[in-house]
């Protein structure tokens, strides 16, 4: 099937945002998103972006049930890696449950590696569940190295309260 | 002992790259560094920047046994969860071995936090490694959850020739 990867622009976040929810049912955490499109909309574009997202589009003649044609997403940002210098991280990739196996997640992650090439990144980064096995063997088929399988690398997160606290706690300037 | 956390300057990059050497030290993974102080100024210190850092220093009559006054720093960057939004990843906490144990890693992880607040980022992400118990405890004891205990979250890494490879193929636009 044909497709088309585009930068995303600002009328599509609603898309994005419906995506970001399907994504979201499929790692069955649904009750921790809090994200609506407007929000999507300032924070990707900006001034100094949070974030840049592509997206995949099919022909108006190969639409989804629901009549959608755009059916995949990749969002990502700058990040750095004091060893090695620019580096991409990639957030969310996504693709429809029908429109998956046509090539669709490997022509986004594709061009993710692209655009970051020519920032001069050196190294692309993403996190992944341990049971969703398909996802973790389409990046292992693409020679994605498992740090946390490999080094022990764990991932910790502070928000909430925990954040706040520590937020109050900092030395004066 | 008294401490002061403060922006990262241009000129400071000498001694961020000082001490990015002693944390890969300490870490084990020294052979994997590949990063200049230049190549710091240029990439943290330009239109927009791919990082930001803090720097703890201490007074000229308490400084290292080496004569160094800047003796930590946090390096962060922002970054965007679909989710929830705004976010923020810290890439390196460092504190040198003779100055642990006063604060300064609380005091530096604490500012992060406070200067993640006032963006509006509620999250703050950032990986340790399985051995490094200290760091473990020292995150854990403000609250960090580890996300990869509880959700199975594995960091996946493409870069080298894997890196080449994908962006080679990425569809045309």
């Amino acid at each position: 099937m044909l497709f088309k990867v585009r930068p995303a622009a600002k009328e599509d976040c609603k898309e994005i945002s419906r995506m970001i929810m399907e994504l979201s049912d499929f790692e069955k955490m649904t009750d921790q998103v809090n994200i609506t499109h407007e929000e999507l909309e300032r924070d990707g574009f900006c001034q100094n972006p949070f974030f840049e997202c592509l997206v995949a589009e099919v022909p108006e003649e190969h639409k989804s049930k629901e009549g959608f044609t755009v059916v995949g997403y990749a969002l990502y940002f700058d990040s750095y890696s004091t060893w090695v210098g620019r580096s991409v991280f990639l957030e969310d990739l996504y693709v429809m449950a029908e429109f998956r196996g046509k090539g669709i997640g490997k022509g986004l992650l594709s061009k993710v590696a692209e655009v970051g090439k020519k920032k001069q990144c050196v190294r692309l980064q993403l996190t992944v569940l341990d049971w969703n096995t398909p996802s973790r063997d389409f990046y292992a088929a693409k020679g994605a190295q498992d740090l946390t399988a490999s080094q022990g690398s764990h991932l910790l997160r502070f928000d909430g309260r925990d954040l706040d606290n520590l937020a109050n706690e900092a030395p004066e300037d």
